[in-house]
C-alpha cells in the first residue's frame, strides 16, 4: 500500500487518471466468495470505457503537433479515426489553416463521440449482463420485496454502486441518484403508487395480496483514506450527518406512505454506507420494527477478513448468522432492545427470528449484498492495490437531466438529476466547480450531456423530451456566460425512449455548424 | 346591447372595472331551468370580492390627497381600515414625511391583503357551497364516471368555469388549468394511476371492478363579440385551432392510458367550448366510439332559446333528447356514421342508445352541464346586460405556482400554473405583458402571488413548499429586473396544506421591512 492512511492522494486532470497499469490482470489471492471471472469482465469493461476517454488528450496533443503540416486536415482525421475511433467533422477542421485549430471544440467533440459510442455499445451488447435477471427478481420476491429502489449519492464515485459495489442487475433495481442521497419523497411516493397499481391490475411482479413490500434503500458514503475531505460534499464530509440525513429521508418516506394511504400500507427501509476508497459497504441492519441504529453497522470489510479462510458454505453461513445477530436494537446475542416496537401489525417473518432481529427475508438480502460486495472489495484490492488512486473527483463529463441508465462506472460522470436548471442550480454549480479544477484549469472545456428519457408509448412524449433538453441546455448556457464566451462549456443534447432497449438519440449540440443549430 | 358585435370593448385599468351598477339586483324574465336564488348568491359573491379589490385605487387616491396633513399617518391608517378593511403597516408609512409616500408599495400591500382576506373567507365559509357535494358525486358515478377532471384555459376569463359556468362543486371536480388548455399528459396519467389505486385499495369513490371511467374534459374558449382578437391567445384567437389542439391532447391522454396499461384500460373524453363574453358553452357530443367532431357542437344558447317557454319537465326532456340525437357521427336522426368504431371492446351503455350515439351516462352528464349553464347564461344576461363589459383581460393579480383552489371568479387572477419560472417563462411573460397594460401603464405595480400547496401528511412537505415559493419568487424577480428596479413588481409568497380545509399561510413578500426578509 503506497498510500498512507489519512494522506490525500492528489487528483490529476482527467487525461492522467484511469490509465491504471494493473487493469486487466488480476493478481493475488481472493476471497472464497469472490466471483473471479466476473471481476475480470467488470474490470476490463471499466478500463476500456475509461481508456477511450483518457486517450483523447494525448491524441489531441499529437494532432496539435501537426498543425503546420500541409496535409493537416487529413492527418488529424486519420489520427482521430485510428486511435480514438472518432470521425472529426469538416466544420471543425476546415478553417484551421486560417483561424488556427480550436482544440477546445475538438476535445468536446471527442468526449461526446466517446460517450455516444459507449452508450450505444451498452444498449447493444449489455456488457454488464444486468438488463434483466429473472433469478434475482425471484430472490427479491422470496425475501419479501417486490421492488428494490436504491438512492446513492449523485457523486460520480457512487455511479457504479448498483452494478459493481452491490453486483445487482441494473435492469431489476430502480436507481435514482440525488446529491447527498436526499431523494425526493413525493417522487418516490408516485413510484410506490405506480408499483402498487401494477400489482393490483396486472399481477406484476406479483399480486397485491402477496405480503411483500417496496424496499427503499439509501447509500451514503465516506472516505477511509481522507475522511474529513473526501466524504460526501453535500454533508460536509461528515459521515454521521450523511447517515442521519439519509435515514431521516427514509423515515419520511415511510411516514408519507403510512399517513397518506390506509389499510396498513407501509414500506421497508435499508440504510447502507459505502467507503468510496475501497468500495466496501457497511449495513445498518434494521431491527424487527424496521428501525436502524445510526451508530452501529455491519462492515463488509470485517466480514471479508473473518471469512477469508473458510469454505464457501461456511462463509455464507457466517454472513447470514452475522446479519441475524447484528440487528439494531439487539446486543448481538439476539436479546430485544427495550421499548415498544414501532410497527407491530402486519409484521412478517418466521418465529425463528430473534425477537429484536429483522425478518429472515431482510437477513437473506443483506447477506447477499455483503457476499456480492466481497467480490468488489477483491476487485479493488487486486486492480487498484486495495484503494482507488483517484480518491477525489475524476469525472470525464457532467450528465444533467433524467436518464443515464448506461452510466454504471465509477468516476465517469458527475450526475445532476434535474428537470430544470432553476431547481438543479446548486448541484450544477458544484459540478461546474469540480470541472473547473479538472478541465478548465488545464484550458479544457466542461463537457455536459443534457439528457431526458421518455416513454415512447405516450403520444408527443419524444417531442416534449426534445423541448426539455433544449430548454435545459439554453438555461445552462445562460447560467455560465463567461465559460461560454471562452469556449469552455459545451453541451450535447440527448433523448431516449426508455420503453425498450433503444439507443440514445442525439438531438443537437453546441458543436454543430452554426447554421445547423437554426 | 350597447356593444356592436365585432367591436372591441376598451379595457380599463383594474380600478374602473367590476363596479357594475347592476350587480346585486337581477331583473327581467329568466329561463324555467334557471336557479334564481343561486344566481343572486353567486353574483353577490363575485361583486363583493371584486369590489374589495376595485376600491383600492380610489382609497389610495384619497390617502394621497392627505399627504401634507400633519396627521397623515393616522389618517391613512384610518382610511384604509375603514374603507378597505386593511391595516397599513408602520414600515410603509413611517418615512413618508421625509421620503414621500410610496403609493406603489401601498397598492401592493392592499392587493395582497385583499387577496388574503378573500382567501381566508373562502376556506372559512365556503361561500360557493362547493366544498363537497355527495349528491353530485353519486350522480357522476351513476353516469359512469368516478372522477371528472377538467382543464380550462389558464386565461382569467375561465377561472370561474367550474363554479359558475358549469355550476359544479369545485371540491368534487379536479381542475387543472393550462395555457391554451394544453394539459400535461404525463401529469394526468399520474393522477389516473393514483385514482385507480385508490379504487383498488380503498374502494374510493367506488371499487375497481365497477365499470366506471376517468372522464377528462377540456374547455377551450372563444369570443362572440370580438372573435379575432379576444379568443384564446395561446391559439391566436383561432377557435378551430383551439378546439383541435384540445382534442389532440385528449386523444393523446387516452392513447397514453391504452398503450401504457393493459387489461383494457381506457378513459372517457369530453370537449367543450366556451364563449367568454356570454359564458354560454358548446359541447362536442362524443359518439359511441368516444370520438368527437370538431365542426359540430350543441350550443347551450340555442337550447336556451328552444326551451325558454317550456315547463321544467319539458325543457329537461328536450335537453336530453337533443344531446342523444346530436351525437357526433350521427346525422341527428340517430343513424350511425360510416366506418368502424374506434373502440369496440368494453364499451358500456345500454342497448337503447342509438347505434352511433354516446352512452346514456354521457348523455345525462352533458344534459346536466347544459342545464347548469342555462343558469349562468341568465346570470350574465341579467347582471351584465347579456355580455360582460370586460371582454378582455381585467385581472387583479397574477397567481403563479400550484394551488389557488379558492380562485373561482372570472377575471380576478391571471393564472400561471408552474413548478419553475424556467418552465413557465412563456406564460409568465404573457401575464407580465397583460399587467403592463392593466397596471404599469397607470404607474401601478404588478402584484404576483406565488403559491405552492402541499400535503401536510408528508413529512417535510411544508418546508419543501416554502423552499419552492422562495426559489420561484427569486427567479421571478431575477427575470424582470427593470420592473423590480422601478418598484413595479411585488411578490407575495404563500403555501397551503391542502390535506384539509386549512387557510393559506403567508411566508413572505417583497413588501416586508428589509430586515425581516433576512
Ligand atoms: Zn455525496
Ligand atoms: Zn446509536
Ligand atoms: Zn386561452
Ligand atoms: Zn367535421
Amino acid at each position: 500500500m503506497p498510500v498512507a492512511p489519512g494522506k490525500p492522494v492528489p487528483t490529476e486532470g482527467p487525461q492522467e487518471t484511469g490509465g491504471n497499469p494493473r487493469a486487466g490482470a488480476p493478481v493475488g489471492a481472493t476471497h472464497p466468495l469472490t466471483d473471479g471471472p466476473t471481476n475480470v469482465r467488470l474490470a476490463q469493461y471499466d478500463a476500456e470505457v475509461k481508456a477511450s476517454f483518457d486517450r483523447i488528450v494525448p491524441v489531441l496533443k499529437e494532432i496539435a503537433s501537426h498543425r503546420y503540416a500541409p496535409d493537416f486536415t487529413e492527418r488529424a482525421r486519420r489520427l482521430a479515426r485510428d486511435t480514438l475511433g472518432v470521425e472529426l467533422p469538416d466544420h471543425l477542421l476546415d478553417d484551421a489553416w486560417v483561424a488556427g485549430i480550436d482544440m477546445r471544440r475538438l476535445f468536446g467533440w471527442c468526449v461526446f463521440a466517446s460517450y455516444h459510442r459507449a452508450s450505444d455499445a451498452f444498449y447493444a451488447n449489455d456488457p454488464l449482463g444486468g438488463r434483466d435477471d429473472p433469478a434475482f427478481q425471484r430472490f427479491l420476491l422470496d425475501c419479501g420485496f417486490h421492488l428494490m429502489d436504491v438512492t446513492p449519492c449523485a457523486d460520480g464515485r457512487l455511479a457504479h454502486a448498483i452494478s459493481y459495489v452491490l453486483r445487482l442487475p441494473y435492469g431489476n433495481v430502480r436507481r435514482k441518484s440525488y446529491a447527498g442521497s436526499l431523494f425526493d419523497i413525493e417522487n418516490t411516493v408516485e413510484k410506490w403508487v405506480e408499483t402498487e397499481l401494477q400489482r393490483f391490475r396486472e399481477g406484476v411482479p406479483n399480486t397485491a395480496d402477496a405480503p411483500t413490500r417496496y424496499l427503499k434503500t439509501v447509500i451514503y458514503h465516506f472516505s477511509s483514506v481522507d475522511p474529513s475531505h473526501q466524504g460526501c460534499a453535500a454533508h460536509g464530509s461528515d459521515d454521521e450527518a450523511a447517515a442521519r440525513a439519509g435515514w431521516e429521508r427514509l423515515e419520511g418516506f415511510r411516514q408519507a406512505i403510512e399517513n397518506g394511504f390506509c389499510c396498513g400500507a407501509s414500506v421497508d427501509l435499508l440504510l447502507i454506507g459505502m467507503d468510496t476508497d475501497t468500495d466496501a459497504i457497511r449495513v445498518h441492519v434494521p431491527d424487527a420494527a424496521g428501525r436502524c441504529d445510526l451508530h452501529r453497522w455491519l462492515h463488509a470489510r470485517d466480514l471479508y477478513d473473518a471469512t477469508a479462510h473458510m469454505t464457501q458454505q461456511q462463509a455464507r453461513a457466517h454472513l447470514t448468522e452475522a446479519v441475524r445477530a447484528h440487528a439494531a436494537g439487539t446486543d448481538g446475542a439476539g436479546r430485544p432492545a427495550p421499548g415498544p416496537a414501532r410497527r407491530g401489525l402486519g409484521r412478517k417473518g418466521p418465529a425463528t427470528v430473534p425477537a429484536g432481529g429483522p425478518a429472515e427475508g431482510m437477513v437473506a438480502l443483506i447477506a447477499r449484498l455483503i457476499e456480492n460486495n466481497i467480490s468488489q472489495i477483491d476487485l479493488v484490492r487486486q486492480m487498484h492495490a486495495g484503494r482507488y488512486q483517484d480518491t477525489g473527483h475524476a469525472e470525464r463529463f457532467i450528465g444533467a437531466g433524467i436518464g443515464f441508465e448506461e452510466i454504471q462506472l465509477r468516476n465517469l460522470t458527475y450526475f445532476a438529476y434535474l428537470n430544470t436548471v432553476e431547481e438543479g442550480a446548486a448541484d450544477l454549480d458544484v459540478g461546474i466547480r469540480i470541472f473547473s479544477g479538472l478541465n478548465v484549469s488545464h484550458g479544457l472545456p466542461v463537457p455536459v450531456v443534457v439528457r431526458h428519457d421518455y416513454h415512447g408509448s405516450v403520444p408527443g412524449a419524444r417531442q416534449r423530451a426534445v423541448g426539455h433538453v433544449d430548454r435545459i441546455a439554453a438555461a445552462l448556457l445562460a447560467r455560465y456566460p463567461q465559460l461560454v464566451a471562452q469556449g469552455l462549456l459545451h453541451v450535447l443534447r440527448v433523448v431516449r425512449d426508455c420503453d425498450a432497449a433503444h439507443p440514445i438519440e442525439i438531438v443537437g449540440s453546441t458543436l454543430e455548424p452554426a447554421a445547423a443549430e437554426h
